[in-house]
């Protein structure tokens, strides 16, 4: 079966650009696992001849159509209205429904204020479909050659509803297999080109690669569950071509994977912040039960909380400076020293927008991840403003963690070694 | 004049799921800052008939319209194919733009591929626009009733061509007086309440409210130039319908705020961080020049570290629990006595999902705030998952701080005092 879908944004806050619009992309990615591929994407202010005609034009190109947002009680909500509008059918309420809705407000305790009994209307021939998480149900109608399904617009309502809604309308089209491969450290092209042929379109299962937040990808998808051996296959390969960059699948993060890695090994890492002002602490203990593995840390972002609480000695700064290679040695064996972790992690460097010398421009950070049998230091230039050079920093002292971890050793993206400079 | 535009997004990944479409937001509120309302938003795929069919029915509603995505230099970009059958116009090279994109690989010591040669096309009456980073020049059409505009897709290409775009296109919309107010620490229903009527539709400039990452934000915007006093006058009224939760205006931050007065008055801060892990300290150190405010502090994630580091007694920690305001305020006190800080500010709470328990459930948050005159203790619950618990931890401790240094004294919203546990 290949069907072809059509998605729609209902909201003037949409259309003004007050919030962002990221139910397209959150229906394109379930449509995408199930094959079902996404031909247009509309939004569409709180109007209902607006909605009325996109319904239309997307019923033109597209045999099934999810309209998200524009269900709430008030009169501002008028996507029901449009619907009928589209397929020409009146407005009826549904007694089930309404019922539900009184049950919703019963079981807080709340009257039900008297406009929420708009959202028990429906088009004649269509159905109410069950929110569990809010008072608005969607909407499904099955024409005899498309399908229209009103989906509320909140993210912690639609969310929950759309895997449901999913194995309803395409019963036929149940989840593909798909891998997605994180990689950290290398850049896309030669990540790319790592996979070169693997990502030729005329195969049977192309790989596509994406990059978000130094964060490389590679997504294989199946046609169908025959395919699960063929995109583990694949995955396999690009893991491998990867190597030792690959750190995880699908949800996997930074900080869960090292999370993982010190916990199988019963290892604990202390943090020494400078320039990552506690960002590096912060991401470790993103991970629930992190408390495990990671006792603490200290943000010593003045050079006097280096000398105190990590006892790095001030001749050390004062002839090196702070961002230096012996300086983030010193931290990681101060925190190492006073908290008695098995791996100490420093982070030191010139986070901008001022502070840059010729010497250490901004984008310049010494990370040094150190064990009892030794310690990696390594300079980095990071490119970006302050946020990006901070947050790059994080990732690439969690990948460095985890390399020494598995005692892989790897240049890292924006490494950078041709100088001399203390290293 | 009232102008109304239509806006495209270009791009088979962004149909697809695989990136998030944020340029109909980014241009929307360009657009709204110069009183041209967006009447559509549209997403294509890189496909010459589908932008071509999206750029002739957008000129059917609008009279600006703005297309981002398709401008790179392989076979897939084909926005301007789609602009020139859209305006039935042919395609031609410019000289100029030419010369422009072979000086940009020549000043970067790279061959130019031939493919790039693409990027100089434009529809015959259109002219090209400069594009300072990168080799896609973006294309301008005037017709006798409405005019298109293309324009790169990667936002750091975008971002600062939008301003003289506009300048250009919309020479006699200059942008119009703006205040946005945010707040914190007040509830939606609650701070609408305070502006009621401020907010009504007949009104000759209604406020507009909106919440995102608990901060509630007011909009005014004026209609003219004219507006300038008017504007001003109805911030100052939101202003103080909000104190003392509004904490700033546009692009204010609570950590730049917090920043901002602990400068004017010499005062520093240093952070105790339990269930934030450093992430307090990270929002502190987002701003630049927060050395200057910021020496750093301790995460003592385990209970040893806050005994350790910060000497809070063992026996408090058995006898109340590390969630306590007791700890919290030992906590505070080893900070300030170790640092030598002004402040010291102190979090630990259940983030979750596990570690609740009925007296204190997950979200439960204590946060401290002292200095030589005294500590303020708050118990907080805070909804949602542990990522959102943590960010809320994070603006509350900001808002405590803020609120200390003003000598103003507030309710937070999710402040829980209703039972005597500890407090």
């Amino acid at each position: 079966m290949t069907v072809a879908a059509a998605t729609i944004s209902v909201g003037d806050e949409l259309l003004a650009g007050e919030s962002l619009d990221t139910h397209g992309r959150t229906i394109a990615e379930a449509l995408g696992d199930r094959g079902v591929r996404v031909v247009s994407h509309v939004v569409v202010g709180d109007d209902v001849v607006g909605i009325e005609q996109a319904i239309r034009s997307a019923l033109r190109r597209a045999g099934l159509v999810l309209v998200t947002g524009g269900l709430g009680p008030t009169l501002d909500d008028v996507t029901r209205e449009g619907l009928a509008a589209a397929i020409e059918q009146p407005l009826v309420e549904d007694p089930d429904g309404l019922a539900t809705i009184e049950r919703w407000f019963a079981g807080r305790s709340r009257p039900m204020p008297a406009t929420n009994r708009r959202q028990a209307l429906r088009p004649r021939d269509a159905v109410l479909l069950e929110n569990a998480n809010g008072t608005a149900p969607g909407v499904l109608w099955k024409g005899s050659e498309a399908t229209v399904v009103l989906l509320p617009g909140p993210p912690r309502e639609l969310g929950p509803m759309l895997d449901s809604v999913m194995d309803g309308v395409l019963a036929d089209a149940p989840p593909r297999p798909r891998v997605v491969l994180r990689a950290h450290g290398l850049g896309e092209s030669d990540a790319a080109s790592r996979i070169e042929s693997l990502m030729e379109r005329n195969r049977e299962l192309p790989v596509a690669t994406t990059v978000s937040n130094s964060i490389v990808s590679a997504r294989i998808r199946g046609r169908s569950s025959d395919d699960r051996a063929l995109v583990d296959a694949i995955a396999a390969e690009v893991e491998s071509a990867w190597a030792p960059y690959c750190f995880g699948r699908d949800a996997d993060s930074l900080p869960h994977v090292v999370g993982r890695e010190l916990a199988a090994r019963s290892l604990t890492v202390a943090t020494a912040e400078s320039c990552t002002g506690g960002g590096l602490g912060a991401a470790i203990t993103e991970v629930p039960g992190s408390s495990e593995w990671y006792p603490g840390g200290f943000v010593t972002y003045a050079n006097e909380r280096k000398v105190a609480d990590l006892g790095v000695p001030p001749e050390l700064l004062a002839s090196e400076g702070a961002v230096s290679a012996s300086v983030v040695e010193a931290m990681v064996a101060g925190v190492r020293g006073s908290t008695g972790a098995d791996l100490g992690v420093a982070t030191s460097g010139v986070a901008g927008p001022g502070g840059g010398t010729d010497a250490r421009p901004v984008g310049t950070v010494w990370i040094a991840v150190g064990d009892r049998d030794g310690v990696d230091r390594r300079r980095f230039r990071f490119p970006g403003g302050r946020d990006l050079v901070r947050n790059r920093t994080v990732l690439a002292a969690l990948q460095m963690i985890r390399l020494r971890l598995l005692g892989e050793s790897a240049t890292l993206l924006w490494e950078w070694s041709e100088s001399g400079d203390g290293s």
